[in-house]
């Protein structure tokens, strides 16, 4: 990640919006402000979750604060949304997702029956995903302190003793997955947020990945990095995943697959689909002999069912993705530089 | 908890202040929205942490979100509070603490120098207390849709088999003892807040609670309750154990340590320090014949130093509250209505 880091936090003195962007300016924080403060080999390694081991047992830990704007929207919610999150992000550990904390910062004057709607919703989809929230906490701010509710979740799961995976284990001649269309959800967001009409509603595709994420370790024990491309996109995503791994990433324009309404509403935004973020996807790297046999059990599930084949892991240009686009040239596609759509998670 | 909740929801359609003040409405929110929306026996035991079984092993898991006002205060700052906050809520399980996480929500403006001396007071707290921070988040949300920052901290604890601990395992004829003198934080961040001048500085009480637990443990194994008493302080802190024990309360004003200056501000202030928040402060309940022993241990340590016995459980006023005051009276202490005073943490 810190490759792609040219520019120093001094060149401001005050957080911006891009520091949230999970882009460059959110790596310059870490490398500047946190991993320093904090410093310990779990969080150097920079994954999306944390793992631990306790007495014997391996455990993912993560967490996230969610202030998406809107709280609903087509596809969902804040709740539904913070649970399949951290879900996922303790999926792409290869865990167990088994329990969830909640903790809400709510602004005074916030209507009760969204704030019951929202909980509703938490708990549906934290049933229908198996996993229990077990703790929580709520704090109220003054009217103007806050906008409207913030949700942190935070997640347990349980690593099977088998599975080791991380961004830094990709190896060059590996084959890049993705399983499925790209910009759903940062366009359904922008969509709801901005009231723009298009001719078919445009819906998040927000969704737990974790059972995908079982039926691909059946049938590939061995998969070396997962991923979900949320703020940032798939370009944030696949430099991490290469810098971290000290490889180049090379992708196919024309087999990454998107959605021809979130295509034209990206032309008409003027957004690149590579960098708006996801909430119900996952992105696979995996050994060349595997890449069959995961994709086939990729396509079998629901939430896998466009699983693509969208490129490979370099040797060249390590630390960084080279897209080859639909008129058979190449670009550098960097990371997420400043801020493309605030509050989208 | 319950029986101190006659209002119902339906008197208001909006959150308001007293909803986080860990009182009646709080208590309210859970009952109405938070129990029935994500229904599990573990969040229903209503304890300050969960505590789950992962393939043998039992742990302690808790979250809290800061909301603290000002940010920085004499005796800490939110970084510190919020390590110093779920460290003790792991700890009032016997719970050693292992690992945190870290997620910041920012507004945009915030000064970089400020997030710098959070994190840097965070790591320290951390690093002091034998934890590790593993895992975090950072969000930015736009100006004026957040009060410069807040911080939600989340934990992991290993609770030791011998351990069992909960807030509804009060007997009568139990002995309820207090680590140390009431009131310091929440005077603290009052006198901060409102530019308050005594003639000494009044100083949070804010500290990791975990090594006075364990000398604690090694005295008397089986303490039956252990809670810290932050919110709502030390009334609805014990008005909690009775209802969750179904055992009544009875403490004696005299014995209850209360440091003078705080004393002079909660009466200028017209605050009673049985309300106010601590946050280095544990409330005990523990059999009458283990009393001696953990009073002594607690006094051993420098955060029990003025550690008290203030009064007993008893079977009649079940779910009750009684003080027995300095003038022989006697009156019931009932949980925090509304709210005394927003984000004390």
């Amino acid at each position: 990640m810190l490759l792609n880091c040219p520019l120093p936090l001094a060149t401001t003195d005050r957080v911006l919006l891009g520091h949230g962007s999970g882009g460059k300016l959110s790596a310059e924080l870490m490398r500047d402000i946190f991993l320093p403060a904090l410093s310990n080999p779990i969080l150097a390694r920079l994954d999306d979750q944390a793992q631990l081991e306790i007495g014997g047992l391996r455990l993912a830990f993560t967490t996230d604060s969610f202030v998406v704007k809107p709280l609903f929207f087509p596809g969902g919610d804040i709740g539904s949304l913070a649970v399949h999150g951290t879900i996922n992000d303790l999926a792409m550990a290869g865990a167990r997702p088994l329990y969830l904390s909640a903790a809400y910062v709510i602004e005074e004057g916030f209507p009760l029956a969204d704030l019951r709607r929202i909980a509703d919703s938490m708990g549906r989809a934290a049933q229908q995903a198996g996993v229990s929230i077990v703790t929580g906490d709520t704090k109220v701010v003054e009217r103007g302190a806050a906008d409207g509710l913030f949700l942190n979740t935070t997640g347990i799961g349980l690593i099977p003793a088998s599975v080791t995976i991380s961004a830094a284990a990709a190896r060059p001649g590996d084959v890049i997955l993705l399983s499925g269309s790209l910009g759903d959800h940062g366009i359904a967001i922008m969509a709801a947020r901005e009231g723009l009409q298009f001719d078919t509603v445009l819906t998040s595709d927000s969704a737990a990945l974790h059972t995908l994420v079982e039926a691909m370790l059946a049938a590939a024990p061995a998969i070396r990095c997962l991923r979900d491309p949320t703020r940032g996109g798939l370009s944030s995503t696949l430099n991490e995943i290469a810098a971290q791994s000290a490889t180049g990433m090379r992708i196919l324009e024309t087999e990454i697959p998107i959605r021809d309404e979130v295509r034209g509403a990206c032309e008409m935004l003027g957004l690149d689909p590579l960098y708006v973020a996801n909430e119900g996807k996952l992105v696979a790297i995996v050994a060349p002999e595997d890449a069959d046999a995961v994709l086939a059990a990729m396509r079998t599930h629901p939430l896998g069912r466009n699983a693509a084949r969208i490129g490979a892991v370099t040797q060249e240009n390590a630390g960084r993705v080279v897209l080859q686009t639909a008129y058979g040239t190449t670009r550098i596609v960097d990371m997420l530089a400043g801020d493309q759509l605030p509050r989208i998670c």
